[in-house]
């Protein structure tokens, strides 16, 4: 990407997507390889009148060092000072930037059982923040960087350099940046959103049933005075950002015991830095009670293990076949883009937003409707262009939402 | 620096400076440019036995934006979880591995006072970390790394890769990491200081008076009941491990209180990212009572500034001017070399190791002695060829020390 680019993808992520405002406590978190571009996102969020940009910096070759070489006993470790951390900056309301350019499997190799016991001591230590961001009380955002090993997974047989260029492209036109005024772009779309999210909750359905050709013949009752979202949310601080960029998706919450039958996988999944491929569920009144995958399936099988509510779905998205990002073509073994190509369910910890009027109830009382929680949250597509999704109303009445991958309204 | 020179660098660095031993953490701070370094030093660190290797990371240019750009409040903040996370490592004895290579004068052009109130911030979120460190109850070693922009500022006239290979080779040699056999090396380099740690600790000098024709004329009263350190120093723990990579130098306690006369900088001293040239400082009875400098005064007088302390001396170090450091003929703006090659105090917080039997005093008993206190440690150069040492015997007994820039014994 060039400079020019980089920066109209900065602008898309501070202005867009966290939505910063004068005075605004920024967090970018990202590898240091990505160094150059959270110099530019900094720039671009103090010019947004930001008071203080700091950063959480990873880097994934020390991390996956870690994962093969620090003693077994490090990964059931809490972390207090990083709870402190985001304690911290919490109270602040700061305003946190992710960017992700990670290797879809830069743990390749590692013991899943290392990675699925520091999976749960990071939910630990992360359950209030991941509280606060799921629940929109902080403005949060996660933007995509092409780095090299990444784009070698994306596109294996052009040379990397060719590699790293196509996939730039392909995230700056995803993301709607590539465009003259990316401002306004988003707002149109954001715009676009509207309809079919107040369509939906207004439909108020109890359920809905999906079935393809893939195998997909699932039943997913929703979540009792559950609402649809889908672009631009609202921050307790009543603050319209954008948590994804890009996004295409439209999203609801299941009742967390109402999902039964069988769900085929459509995309392989990025899971901490493994990929699972060829995998498939099975539900009972909720539940995962079947599971395979042909690749990873240990890794699935950790992920499912990492406490109760990681059996149960928190999620439910509609994405059509016919999403910009779906006729991209491209394969971005990356969740942030893969999920805005086809319909898909989260297993994990739900969304508080999801249920109507959830801003003054307690965490105890939201559980109670039937709101997953867990302590993790993991998208997995499973929308194909044979799609068919049926709303079935609580008199029983039964409508069409998708027929062949595609919303009928 | 070839990936063999780096990794003998890094094996200084582990083995001899921080001396990490199985089972350890180790916490390795550096920028983000310094990664591929750090990985390296991870991998050695793991081989060495280490539990887990952690990282904080900074970036000096996303650190200069920041101090040019964010609101002026920013700088007062204390930063509650920076000392919990020196907490949580201290708690666990980690062993802190400190990758310098910032450009030395990073911090060119901004307000010396957003530095100044930052340093006492800073200072006050690592009150107890810094204890720590200076009492030597954790281990932590600082080595240097070239990157570009400190490379041109030491070989401004070379073409900029020919200048980072040359820094490359200079630090490698005085690190004494360019030898067959570095870890051979460093013992038999750490077992030198000996003698006249030894020798200087048994002398029990009341005051040493250093003159020379640059203008300095100091008489600096040592710490009743000090004691000499010089090369590897003892961790609380027992074990032995070095500071600095590379050290030279051999150093006590003043008496806060005892120190008169002028002394005058022979060196630039890069502080926090700003070169303060052509200095000078009068002292009355411990105290800087008057000072100037020919750039950058106002730095330099935010440092002052900083507290009580940081107007008293905390180390006086001993340096002949025939050191390898000395002889190498590099200025390094950077002080954990440039201390190396000349006589240097300290203006701020003294080392507890320098009083004999401190380790079971109070923080309050080792102020009552007279070791200053301070937020800050900044070391400043005044060694010269001609410098001339007499030590004072608390009989009255005067002795050489240094004659024409070297030691007489």
């Amino acid at each position: 990407m060039t400079g020019e680019e980089l920066k109209k993808l900065a602008k898309v992520f501070v202005r867009v997507g966290g939505a910063v405002q004068p005075g605004d406590v920024v967090v970018i978190a990202c590898d240091t390889q990505d160094a150059p571009f959270a110099r530019i996102v900094s720039e671009v969020a103090y010019d947004a009148g930001a008071k203080n940009v700091v950063y959480k910096w990873d880097d994934e070759e020390c991390s996956r060092m870690r994962f093969l070489r620090a003693k077994d006993e490090v990964f059931d470790e809490s972390n207090d000072w990083l709870a402190e951390y985001f304690k911290y900056y919490d109270d602040q309301d700061a305003v946190y930037l992710n960017i992700i350019s990670n290797d879809p499997d830069f743990l390749a190799g590692v013991d899943p059982d290392r990675i699925g016991r520091g999976t749960v001591s990071r939910g630990k230590t992360l359950v209030k923040h991941r509280e606060n961001t799921m629940s929109n009380k902080v403005r949060w955002s996660i933007v995509g960087l092409p780095s090299p090993r990444w784009a070698a997974k994306v596109f294996p047989t052009l040379p990397l350099n060719e590699a790293v260029e196509r996939l730039g492209e392909a995230i700056l036109k995803v993301s709607r940046a590539q465009v003259a005024d990316p401002i306004r772009a988003w707002e149109e779309h954001n715009n676009n959103f509207k309809q079919r999210v107040e369509y939906l909750t207004k439909k108020n359905f109890k359920s809905l049933k999906f079935k393809n050709k893939l195998g997909t013949d699932l039943e997913v009752r929703l979540l009792p005075g559950h609402q649809w979202v889908g672009g631009r949310e609202s921050s307790s601080g009543g603050r319209g950002f954008n948590p994804n960029i890009p996004t295409e998706e439209i999203f609801t919450a299941p009742y967390k015991f109402g999902v039964n039958g069988r769900v085929v996988a459509s995309l392989p999944l990025s899971l901490y830095g493994n990929l699972i491929e060829g995998f498939e569920f099975t539900f009972e009144n909720g539940k995962v009670v079947d599971f395979k995958a042909e690749k990873n399936e240990e890794n699935l099988k950790k992920l499912i293990e990492t406490d109760e509510g990681s059996k149960y779905l928190g999620e439910v998205a509609l994405v059509p076949i016919d999403s910009p990002i779906s006729r991209e073509g491209v394969l971005f073994y990356e969740t942030l883009f893969d999920e805005n190509a086809a319909c898909h369910l989260a297993l994990g910890k739900g969304y508080a937003i999801n249920l109507k009027d959830s801003d003054g109830m307690t965490k105890e009382e939201i559980a109670a409707v039937g709101l997953n929680d867990s302590l993790v949250h993991i998208d997995f597509m499973f929308g194909t262009e044979d799609m068919s999704i049926i709303g079935i109303e609580y008199d029983g009445t039964e409508s069409d939402v998708f027929v062949n991958g595609l919303f009928v309204f």
